[in-house]
């Protein structure tokens, strides 16, 4: 890796200020070393930024790796349907190999569009091979397996666990790949919703998240049915029921939160507990738009995931900045959700959200050198005269504006050219796999 | 031109059956003569387009060109105050080199992104530079002056009209471009909304457009204080008194008609008149969500605009076709809009709504030959084995899979190089073009 200087980029840096500045920024090793004008300093690879512009890489804090082959499989639908006669059939017939291309596509995506680290949940099954993929690709992520050990629904059998199953191969997967490569890996447990989980699932999943000191990344509050079915089985609001079982804490993120009440709102705040949201997703399955304005109003973490591929279909951070931006405006209006609030959620909200914001989310000296360079000479970025970098940033640019990605100091895309995930190799097999968990599934 | 044989393309017609088949097409002058399986045509050039998917360009059907050196210039604001702190201070600013640039700007991105005929409202003034930049760039394009002859309000003194100025100039203007290049370039009436003009502009300009068959393009129900407004003054609801003073018809596009009740709907359908969605702009601007699954229901043609740049910000037609996909959804359950009825809005949709419908908008024999070559081998856009083509292209494709464009049979992008709009050249003329007109108004 070695000392790598990029040199006159306009650098976003996304400190406390949201400082903007024209500048060179040094990499050693995994850190930025040095950030500031003209330096003088020897590297073994120099980078001409000018007129480019050097942003944080993106943290997504909710994606599925291992549904990115079911991209378009499952449009128009809604939740619980969704699930029950796509999602889950065609996780249940995932194999070691699939999971690995399935991740290997998204990662692809993901460092194309910018994103440098994410919250992942799994299948059931061939976890290994999703990490193995991650830590193949360079990316950053924190991710665990699903755990689903409620009887009944319409559940495949092959994704039906025991509790002490499910435990017993989170915590192989634990300690196998937490803190893989630097921490560049990490484990998180991952109970799928309340719906799928029984109480003490989840009672034991917050005693290990304590004892480990790691994330839990459930789905809460996504939709009217889940709701329901919660308030009956539990007899208890969403939010409510997660205090109540012990997992609601700082370790805890959420993702959606669209249907939640004011005391739901006052226990996530209380907890120190995290939210995502996923504007894409939660438009395309019908779910509701989340009262995203308010929470951030009452100081609680927020950061953006673009949920998995057969949901919002892209991975896309830029379409989902966007989305963010635009679709809050109507009910809270036109000054509620602005470009640099939405970059902030994109970066280091997202990195907040993770326990991570001392490592990565902003360009500062000492951080872990996770940047993206991004080419805004384009028709569709211009004019750039004194124009605001954070609007051409969220509003304008898009995923085909990146140029080049580091994560953990390592030129993961270098000038368009991607060196850890062989697109010629992973889109015929991508394209094998889906068409063998089609065959294995009922149509 | 000549003959142009394209190869072994998946062609997504858009005709009437929604027919996609993989085949050749041949172009002979401007028009597509055969479309078929193993075409043995002579041709001067052979395009290889295997695995590549061949669209009809698509139809925008609400732009203004000399707005989109405004990008980024008026974020976060809503309608009225839009207008008069920040768009019409910047059109009264342009003039006829600034004008030329924004159209030049805004093309290169249209084409682009795949758009191959607008749907264009320009500025008061310096009108023909726009056409002239409409018939450089080989574009289709139908536009006009806009016209604002009503008195007071905070519109500055050079965008004051009197109604006869504003109908002679229009007139000039038609008489020099309709019908200009075999009918690429088309004339429209352009009075900006009812706030703007007196009753008698927007009689005499029903009568113009019933006398010369042109189309007139203009905003109505789009924001609330623009309705509250109508209803004071003329005592009527905007699409009431439009149809009261004669401009109800085929030949009337209105952008947005976010607020409309029964009445309005009833005039719309029965006068035959049409209507453009633009979701971007109408989430941006905090102006509302347009009741579009609703209109379509009732067989009322709409097509779909990203409006100006500086309220959508993009002119992209993929981000308006996937917004248009999802924002109706949360309201009308998940299957309201699927892709195909997108497409088919975002192509034949626009044509209808232009009065074009048999000369583009599809792929079939006898039509203008207005298409565009996507390469989706891309990580955004796979697996691709069995899917379906329209949630590719809807909810997942984006600006930068636009391989190659032709219009009206004349290749303008040419495997990704644009060869009627000069990039290095039109950049650097919109930064000076906007520093002009930015120290030419208050700031």
């Amino acid at each position: 890796m070695g000392r790598v200087l990029i040199r006159q980029a306009e650098i976003v840096t996304m400190n406390g200020d949201n400082e903007v500045l024209t500048g060179d920024v040094l990499i050693e090793g995994d850190r930025i070393t040095q950030i500031g004008q003209g330096l003088d300093a020897e590297a073994d690879k120099i980078v001409e930024a000018r007129g480019q512009v050097l942003l944080p890489g993106f943290v997504q804090t909710h994606v599925h790796l291992c549904q990115t082959l079911f991209r378009g499989r499952a449009d128009d639908m809604e939740l619980m349907d969704w699930l029950r006669k796509r999602i889950w059939p065609l996780e249940a017939a995932h194999d070691e190999e699939s999971v690995y291309y399935s991740a290997m596509l998204g990662i692809g995506e993901l460092i194309q569009s910018g994103t440098t680290t994410l919250l992942d949940m799994e299948t059931v099954n061939h976890t290994d091979s999703a990490f193995r993929a991650m830590a193949e690709s360079g990316i950053r992520a924190v991710s665990g397996k699903v755990m689903m050990d409620k009887k009944g629904g319409d559940v495949p059998a092959v994704l039906q666990e025991n509790t002490e199953q499910s435990l017993a191969e989170s915590v192989r997967l634990l300690d196998k790949w937490d803190g893989y490569d630097g921490g560049r890996l990490k484990y998180a447990f991952c109970p799928r919703f309340v719906v799928s989980c029984t109480e003490e699932l989840l009672r034991q999943v917050a005693e290990l998240s304590r004892q480990y000191g790691v994330l839990v990344h459930t789905h809460a509050a996504e939709n009217q049915e889940e709701i329901a079915i919660v308030q009956r089985e539990t007899g208890m609001r969403n939010i409510e029921y997660l205090e109540h079982i012990g997992l609601a804490s700082p370790r805890l993120v959420l993702a959606h939160c669209i249907w939640l009440n004011d005391m739901e709102r006052e226990i996530i705040k209380r907890t120190g507990t995290k939210v995502t949201h996923c504007p894409a997703s939660n438009l395309k399955l019908a779910s509701g738009i989340a009262g995203v304005p308010g929470l951030m109003e009452q100081g609680i973490p927020v950061g953006i995931g673009t949920d998995g591929a057969p949901c919002s279909n892209t991975l896309d951070m830029f379409q989902e900045m966007r989305l963010t931006a635009l679709i809050h405006k109507v009910s809270h209006g036109p000054t509620a959700m602005n470009a640099r609030k939405v970059l902030r959620m994109a970066t280091m909200g997202g990195a907040e959200v993770l326990g991570m914001e001392r490592e990565i989310g902003s360009l500062e000296v000492g951080k872990k050198a996770d940047m993206i360079l991004l080419n805004l000479d384009q028709f569709h970025t211009f004019p750039s005269y004194d124009a605001d970098l954070f609007s051409r940033v969220v509003y304008a640019a898009g995923r085909g504006d990146v140029d080049s990605v580091w994560i953990d100091g390592r030129e993961v895309m270098e000038r368009k050219r991607l060196r850890t995930v062989d697109k010629q190799l992973i889109l015929p097999e991508a394209d094998r796999a889906i068409a063998r968990l089609l065959r294995a599934i009922p149509s």
